[in-house]
């Protein structure tokens, strides 16, 4: 059931992958989380989806070569690029999600025609680009999608380890490069509820692997309904997760 | 850590998917699951690890063509077969699952390869199969998958249709298929938990559709120290979880 809470003002929270930023890259991150949260938040203001908002901020990350999403995503092993993206409505608790997928230039929103379309909620790379196609969706070479930094990344990639172990063992004087997802939660005029998801994974990732981004619950899940009941309304006040 | 439960006795629990079985198929499926209970349990009674049991047992449902695993996978809109499975120990968490894999003959097998050598904890068919080739397990071609009865569901797919639509509306008497995943859950002596999945996924699926049976968290979850503390002994019940 939608809750239609007049009162209510939207939101939009966006995210650009957690862990420490290089010095250099702080202002053009923040710029580019900026730019896409208030692209996102132009469609929350007319009125617009919840998930057609999460949906353009995380294309605006994937656009952007700042981010390890889209273009901008971390080599494999192989020099390649595997993407994976989410995006789930918290009305219906439908997802759509799409894992290692290439040459998508949006990978979440072949995730999102996968929610509205796809008798299933997750579909493999190959599978997300055939209905991809039949929206004429963009599509890019690989050379689109891989920057220096991403390629830097991969060919000092035992520089790079060294940063991902230092996260692991939470020594942050370490920590020298980032890595990671980004992603979106907004709330609408509607009072419902969406997230999205999108990754390109970790430097010298094996070809073929799956990164929890693109599957429900684990990198994110959007829920009108979810929580407890107020005791005067006798609503829920629903919830949104966001792996960051 | 391990818990030594020396007096426990080993346990293992099989079974061959949720539906109502045609009774033509009853006697066979019940022999089948039992068979792989007893294998399982041979490796349980000697000592031998819950890994290994529920992996053993899983593979003889896939190796029987009455189960939606392995050989008697359904068949998706191509007329073709892929497979999904999963393994998780319960001792370190960890867990290994394959998904969309197609020619290896005990996709289970796969999932503990990649739960025992992979960095990443889930990985498509393809990479999955490279990691099967390393070790040599045994590859068959379509051929073996496909039993008269995937085929003749295949065939008859509004038919079937219907009896999924059945279940889904809860209308039991209308239900004339069986379909769904086959898994196995062990305790050994040692006191550990494990447990193992197995899919086909269902009939006329799309070409990439990603069961949830090879998800750690929808599939299958094991974990020894899960649970509420025993006020006596100060240990976890441990816990494991199987979707049928």
């Amino acid at each position: 059931m939608n809750r239609v809470v007049k009162t209510l003002l939207p939101v939009i929270v966006v995210h650009g992958g957690a862990s420490v930023i290089p010095i250099q890259f702080i202002k053009e991150k923040e710029q580019g989380a900026k730019l896409a949260a208030l692209e996102g938040y132009k469609i929350l203001k007319k009125g617009g989806s919840c998930i057609d908002a999460v949906v353009k901020a995380v294309s605006c990350l994937e656009d952007n070569p700042m981010f390890n999403a889209g273009r901008g995503s971390v080599l494999n092993e192989a020099g390649g690029v595997e993407m994976h993206a989410l995006v789930m409505r918290g009305d219906t608790c439908g997802v759509g999600g799409v894992l290692c997928i290439q040459h998508a230039r949006n990978p979440v929103q072949v995730a999102k025609i996968i929610l509205d379309e796809s008798p299933h909620c997750l579909l493999t790379g190959e599978a997300g680009l055939k209905m991809a196609r039949k929206h004429n969706l963009p599509e890019e070479s690989l050379k689109y999608f891989i920057t220096d930094h991403a390629k830097s990344m991969f060919e000092n990639y035992d520089k790079y380890k060294k940063a991902v172990d230092g996260i692991i063992n939470s020594k942050q004087n370490e920590l020298t490069d980032e890595h990671d997802t980004v992603g979106a939660v907004a709330l609408d005029y509607h009072g419902n509820l969406a997230c999205a998801t999108s990754s390109g994974g970790f430097t010298m990732q094996k070809v073929g692997r799956v990164s929890d981004s693109p599957i429900v619950g684990s990198g994110g899940y959007a829920d009108n309904e979810s929580g407890k009941k107020n005791k005067l309304t006798g609503q829920k006040p629903g919830r949104m997760v966001q792996r960051v």
